[in-house]
């Protein structure tokens, strides 16, 4: 007989029922019943300060939630996830992004090897290519210092890296020979073209970032790349040109799991920066495919980031259930979506340096935990992942914080903020300034948390208002503060989203890790392109299908 | 006795009582069942093609949702919103996005004035410092020509202006003096901060772009950029520099329905672009705030792109209802949202030059229609505006597709592409190459539509597949064809989306020109950043936003 699955468990009726008295209360009364909610609801830790007191539950919907997690058995989960435990079970491999940011002197031993060093190999590895950059003495095939990258990448390969660099921008080097990053992903050549246009190929260099090195999208990409490095450099010492193998050698470096593709394509081998299946491509940032970041902040950072998510690792593994902020990030989530049916949830970051951090988080969820099968197969009768999008919280407030306030649909909301910034900008006026910037940015965070809560209770009653100036309010909030924005603080935020999604997995019974929904995509993108170029026969297409291929046959066939 | 509310009508009854034996039909049943049913449901107009075919939907689901947009009397409002009747009537004005971009040839006689000789009289003066621009005309302070425009806006002012700009990169004009622009938003001086750390304040300008002139947003970053200009300039030409007024008049044009609040601000009078209360900020980029639009592609493109979304508003009264793009647009939402329940709809374009389109699209219809208090003071009973996001589409393909695929969320999707690409690329084995990934990705825009429409269906069966790799399918969605992306027929994209933001809100029975969910927030922000600055008491607040802000306080009394 199947296990019972996880709604059918004692704990998510207790909730269901529990739900029902709850569903008719509104934030305002729970607020103005509990003096102390905003400390009974706040935890700290790895220099974060998350507050759920704005979530609509109270004491006893949180006791219920943490008898759901340990009856979905969440502390074994998260020590099986640490110890390397295989819990990408379709995939039958442990996920070990966590692996990749322990320190030096520690050790994991996961099916008799220790992975520590080889971690700490492909660190060094890294450290000693982004020194040659910031050197200036990575060299182009014409002898000229590197001095902008490329990273042809996407998905995985692409977010982290792009959503970090633009975070911690803040945190380049001194003294060491410039080098900017760029990231060129879709595949239809939009966004390379731009670089390719104002980029000196003698001066440029690409990172082909694939963890099969089989991506369309990135290989494309490249494949431009090489063309237009090929077209250009092999033309300019003398009639001659440069040597192409020379233009490989210094002009490209590749990073994924498959070293015999990165072969086959010409990346030379002490260029090549191999990492592991059982990393992720969604949690990949913190390896090889961090490069870039590394390249733009230099390792000291790079390696103070992963000090952070570690930092965020260890109170997951340490903290107990009731204080420990992935967890409880986790079961608001889940409070929301399967128990009061909020089936969006945006992402408000009030800080521009974090504009990435949305896109990313879509990844990070939706990808993982957009799944709907459970481990032993059965598809589930309750909600898994939410839509979740955003958007800087300052710019979204001219954009669609209407429908927070006033639309029809219930969203739960992530405000997230630095508390302290600014303080290193030297002239005292300018800085003065900008932290009074800062500070309107806060003002703002804190105000539109309390009017999606309070409604038209926020302000005093200064009479009656016509109805379509008026707010119900009742919209549900975290709200994540940061000490400062540092290496170290983004590193534990993000880590603290990975496993807020491992923790909602695991309730939900789903495998956060593999991600088969987008295979048939692939195959089937390969069969229209075929028919496309008429290698390959429309009759098995249904008729919008082959409407649409035939429109693309007319235009191609019409006169420009 | 009010009049009946929408889902009182006959119309709304009789598609409820539909759509209860629609829910079990499977998309692939409605294809499996009509040979014709590509060409059934696709209509053209101004260069666009709209497959509605993938909806979930027949013949008659159609024909009862045409009923309703006649019940909800749609004709006539398409009429009175063309002729200027007081569409707005929360704010008691016009709504008038349309006459912008009317021929000079055009009358639209509004409340006894002729609107289309000041509109075109607002498009020659900004044709004639485009040129000054593009002569190399406009000198800074010191002499030396503009060379980088700033737009400092948020919101509409900003998210049109960006979209565009980024769509048409393409179409510089060639062999005028070039002008790079740019945006910065946020209130947090994130973006302008790096702006000013790179360019040069002898060759750049600021746009401030703002409808009233008193977004704090743009303000705050327009104060710190007129100090950057006056730190940087009244130095640079000997000991006394240069003088103050002629910064003031040579770097800043100001754009705002408030001449007084310009001249205020310090922006020279002939320097001021004005237009009207009766444009909505999220419908400005027709006129004078697309300054940056045709500062990048010239008035002849910019005077394309209104002649594109014009023939769009022709069609928009003219066609039938059955053929009428918008209104079609809006009835296959209105059937996902009211009757299938599905509340989230994503935005997906296959091409990169629409980068941010979704966004854009996001303040489009979430502020519009994100209401939820009908004309006569009402709360609907119904839902209205759903959750909207998007992203690239082969981008999303390696982040949120998962979800779409194999998730627990139903979500309307719209896949836009453009047919050709890639015409005017001068090389030939370039050209080949980039239409080469032009073709990748219309494949996988097919393809993609094709499998969350079908499902395992998508494939010849090749024997059982586990669970975890099965896929149901069943995921509505339109794919819209632009010919080729080229000012006119982006032009008539915006404008489809635009009216059928407003058909909806007609059927929905909504205001979608005004914006008062935004309003409080703005006035609890002030509050709170006085608090911030213990210039007010905190006492009146709620114990989170206690907590919060004390936690403010904290970070800053600590040392650094």
């Amino acid at each position: 007989m199947p296990h019972p699955t996880i709604d059918q468990c004692k704990a998510w009726q207790a909730l269901a029922e529990h739900a029902r008295e709850m569903c008719d209360c509104h934030l305002s009364e729970l607020f103005a019943g509990a003096p102390g909610r905003h400390t009974a609801f706040t935890r700290q830790a790895a220099g974060l300060t998350l507050d759920l007191s704005k979530q609509r539950w109270r004491d006893e919907t949180l006791e219920r939630l943490l008898d759901l997690a340990r009856e979905a058995e969440v502390p074994g989960a998260i020590r099986g996830l640490l110890a390397g435990e295989r819990v990408n079970r379709s995939e039958d491999r442990p996920a070990l992004h966590t692996a990749l940011r322990l320190p030096p002197e520690a050790s994991l031993v996961v099916e008799g090897e220790d992975l520590v060093p080889s971690v700490h190999a492909t660190l060094e590895r890294m450290a000693t290519m982004v020194e040659r950059f910031h050197a200036g003495q990575w060299r182009g095939a014409t002898g000229r210092a590197i001095r902008d990258v490329v990273n042809l990448g996407v998905g995985g390969s692409d977010l982290g890296p792009l959503m970090v660099t633009h975070a911690l921008a803040d945190y380049r080097p001194e003294g060491v020979h410039r080098i900017d990053v760029h990231f060129a992903s879709t595949m239809d050549g939009s966004q390379l073209a731009d670089y390719l246009a104002r980029l000196n190929p003698e001066t440029t260099l690409f990172v082909l970032s694939s963890k099969s090195f089989t991506t369309i999208d990135t290989l494309s990409n490249a494949r431009t790349a090489r063309d237009w490095l090929m077209g250009r450099l092999m033309g300019v010492n003398g009639e001659e040109g440069v040597d192409a193998e020379l233009v490989m050698r210094q002009h490209f470096i590749g990073v994924s799991a498959s070293p015999d593709k990165m072969h086959e394509w010409g990346i030379a081998e002490d260029h090549q920066l191999e990492f592991w299946e059982w990393v992720g491509g969604r949690y990949s940032l913190w390896g090889a495919i961090g490069l870039p970041i590394a390249l733009m902040v230099g390792m000291q950072h790079f390696r103070e980031l992963l000090a952070g998510a570690h930092a965020m690792d260890c109170h997951f593994s340490e903290a107990p259930l009731s204080d420990n902020l992935p967890v409880l990030l986790a079961l608001a989530g889940i409070w929301n979506v399967n128990f009061l049916d909020i089936r969006a949830h945006s992402i408000l970051p009030y800080d521009g340096r974090l504009e990435f951090f949305a896109a990313y988080l879509e990844q990070l969820e939706m990808e993982s935990n957009g799944k709907s099968v459970t481990h032993d197969g059965r598809e589930v009768g309750y909600s898994t992942c939410p839509v979740l999008w955003g958007q800087l919280g300052p710019n979204a407030q001219h954009a669609f914080y209407q429908l927070l306030h006033q639309g029809t649909q219930a969203v739960e909301c992530d405000f997230i903020a630095p508390l302290r910034r600014y303080d290193e900008v030297e002239d005292s006026a300018t800085r003065a300034h900008l932290k009074s910037q800062h500070r309107l940015a806060l003002a703002n965070c804190f105000a539109q948390s309390r009017v999606l809560m309070l409604g038209d209770e926020a302000i005093d009653d200064d009479g009656p208002r016509p109805v379509h100036k008026r707010y119900r309010g009742n919209q549900p909030s975290s709200t994540l503060l940061l000490e400062r924005m540092t290496p170290s603080t983004l590193g534990a935020l993000i880590a603290l989203y990975e496993h807020k999604v491992f923790v909602q997995a695991k309730i939900w019974d789903i495998n956060p890790f593999d991600q088969w929904g987008v295979e048939l995509g692939k195959e089937i993108a390969g069969e229209t392109r075929r028919i496309l170029e008429h290698q390959a026969d429309i009759a098995g297409m249904d008729d919008s299908t082959r409407g649409l291929i035939e429109a693309v046959w007319a235009a191609e066939r019409s006169p420009r």
